[in-house]
């Protein structure tokens, strides 16, 4: 039996969180983590709507993750992110040494790798998962964003 | 008249919220965010006591100043840390905009100046303030760590 959780299944799960992100005005970021294909934390970005810079949707979905496990650490967990995790939400997985990440989107501005931020040496990386998806949300975000102003 | 606030003033509230992460079995890290020469908000790490690895001092008072300003961006505001931020309070920092942190004890392993962690361009930082008196009292915790295990 082919099993339907694969990268790309969980990667939709993460652009539906960026997409409830989108309809509340916020830049559409959005962030599942499982642990044996199962969902066990879900996040998207609320910096606008909590008026807090440290509301990423990976920041908020780390904290619920842990909750949800009884412990800090994410051992065995997997994060899908539609964009790649800037310098703030890099730093907070290399603390909770998360086994994986998966990201949709690069962000060469304001992703992690531009200025050589660490992960945690456990943390397997793969990037470009559903790439042109996330990434469309986010130009049509701030394509919308520009003809209001 | 010689004003009673400058960097060792509130470098020492920082520590006063350093000793109640001790007390606590915290990793002692402490905060206070100033404005006009008022304490804004303060912080102690607490990463232990809620599982949670996003539970700096830093990222706390971060929120905690952001909500008393009624804004994200802490303009104006001064940050005292009695250590050099890692790589995801930095980031934090680098999303508010702070005018100036303050931060007492280096931290070569895990500080943010090893790895190149941008701060905000409008971001100015001094180091060093009672580095010493910051440095024992975590030299104080690991020592006694070890002796109880």
């Amino acid at each position: 039996m082919i099993s339907p959780f694969d990268d790309t299944y969980f990667m939709k799960k993460a652009l539906e969180e960026a997409e409830v992100a989108y309809d509340k005005g916020e830049i559409p970021v959005g962030v599942v983590v499982v642990i044996n294909d199962r969902i066990i934390a879900r996040g998207h970005n609320l910096t606008e709507t909590l008026n807090d810079v440290t509301a990423h949707a990976e920041m908020q979905a780390i904290t619920a993750a842990a909750s949800f496990l009884g412990g800090k650490y994410l051992q065995n967990c997997t994060m899908y992110i539609t964009l790649e995790p800037c310098q703030m939400c890099a730093g907070a997985l290399y603390w909770s040494q998360i086994s994986k990440i998966v990201f949709g989107a690069s962000d060469p501005q304001r992703g992690y790798r531009k200025n050589g931020v660490q992960l945690h040496p456990k943390t397997k990386v793969v990037s470009g998962i559903m790439e042109e998806d996330c990434g469309d949300l986010l130009k049509r975000f701030f394509i919308e964003k520009r003809n209001l102003n």
